[in-house]
């Protein structure tokens, strides 16, 4: 079944598990561009350029601002830029592939700002408070400081839950992937989207 | 994940399945519960009382509109009445469970018009018109006026699938009823459905 095809952006607050959710979601859906975002800060332990990020410097990046080669960008707290390269969504969108952004909540909300075609938002919800600071501490990436800052950003984040269309309890990966998967699927087949002709008469 | 329940409504031309689908569908979601119609018409061969239909008198019926224990009810082309028992669906919402409904076109617009919870509304289309055909000329239960009043009739059903809210493609059974499926799921994590207390401080 063909359908006009949209932007799905998930959120959450650091610790849910979104990057591994994704993955998982990636695996499991078809018909689904992933879009990578380009940003100036540099990249942590592990981290491949052109897979998770697109790094740039500032000037580069600025550069893309003034030739509008961003569909949305934001500069964060901390005096970073990040944002979604155009090109590579629009060309996805117009092949009729859905396009899956991993946005933080400036992001998504630049990206509402700024494009106005179909947006799906999810919010990813750590299943309690207490869970999402386990998993922080187990993390081990971060000192004690730099935990206490993630932590009350995750706090401020989770108010912004209520701005999302869906909420996505991250409690089991696997759970929470397929979850995503039945809201793509299912807004595949919203009337409004869904190509169809029933040649009648 | 708790969420506020919801009436799923699927209707659908005859020929289309429907039948089958929303046995499938049963099969793979838990949670739902199952909405039998109470209907004046005689029972069909294989027809189960209580099972496929409640079937009733029609002096039944109508004490039934008047002691107000029907959520919805219409008295289609041919006289008969069709309806929906309330207290089984108003027990299973107040239960946490989302409620299924075969509904035809008539039945979903007299839900709309007297109930004014959440309803899901589900259009399950015929891949062509054609394949209708062929599915109704299969069926070999009907002669062949009543072949061409059923043709005539998806014909108009057909128009009304512009007020549903999906459109499910029933070209296979079994992919028409997983999609229903995340429908269902999907639907229940919408952020204002979501019953969640993030214990935050």
């Amino acid at each position: 079944m063909n359908h006009k095809p949209f932007i799905i952006v998930v959120s959450a607050p650091s610790g849910a598990g979104k990057t591994t959710i994704l993955k998982e979601v990636r695996r499991l859906v078809s018909g689904v561009f992933y879009s990578v975002s380009a940003t100036t800060r540099p990249p942590r332990p592990g981290e491949v350029d052109g897979v998770d990020y697109i790094f740039v410097t500032k000037k580069e990046f600025e550069r893309m601002i003034e030739s509008g080669d961003l569909l949305e960008w934001a500069k964060v707290f901390g005096g970073e830029y990040y944002g979604t390269p155009k090109s590579p969504v629009i060309k996805a969108l117009e092949a009729g592939m859905d396009v899956l952004m991993d946005l933080d909540i400036q992001g998504k909300e630049s990206l509402e700002a700024m494009y106005d075609g179909s947006i799906i938002s999810i919010f990813l919800l750590p299943p309690s408070f207490e869970e999402l600071r386990r998993r922080l501490n187990g993390r081990k990436t971060e000192n004690e400081s730099e935990l206490q800052e993630r932590l009350s950003r995750a706090k401020v984040e989770l108010k912004w839950a209520e701005n999302y269309q869906y909420w996505v309890i991250s409690s089991l990966i696997d759970e929470a992937a397929k979850g995503i998967v039945s809201i793509i699927n299912a807004e595949r087949m919203r009337r409004e989207r869904v190509i169809f002709n029933l040649d009648i008469d």
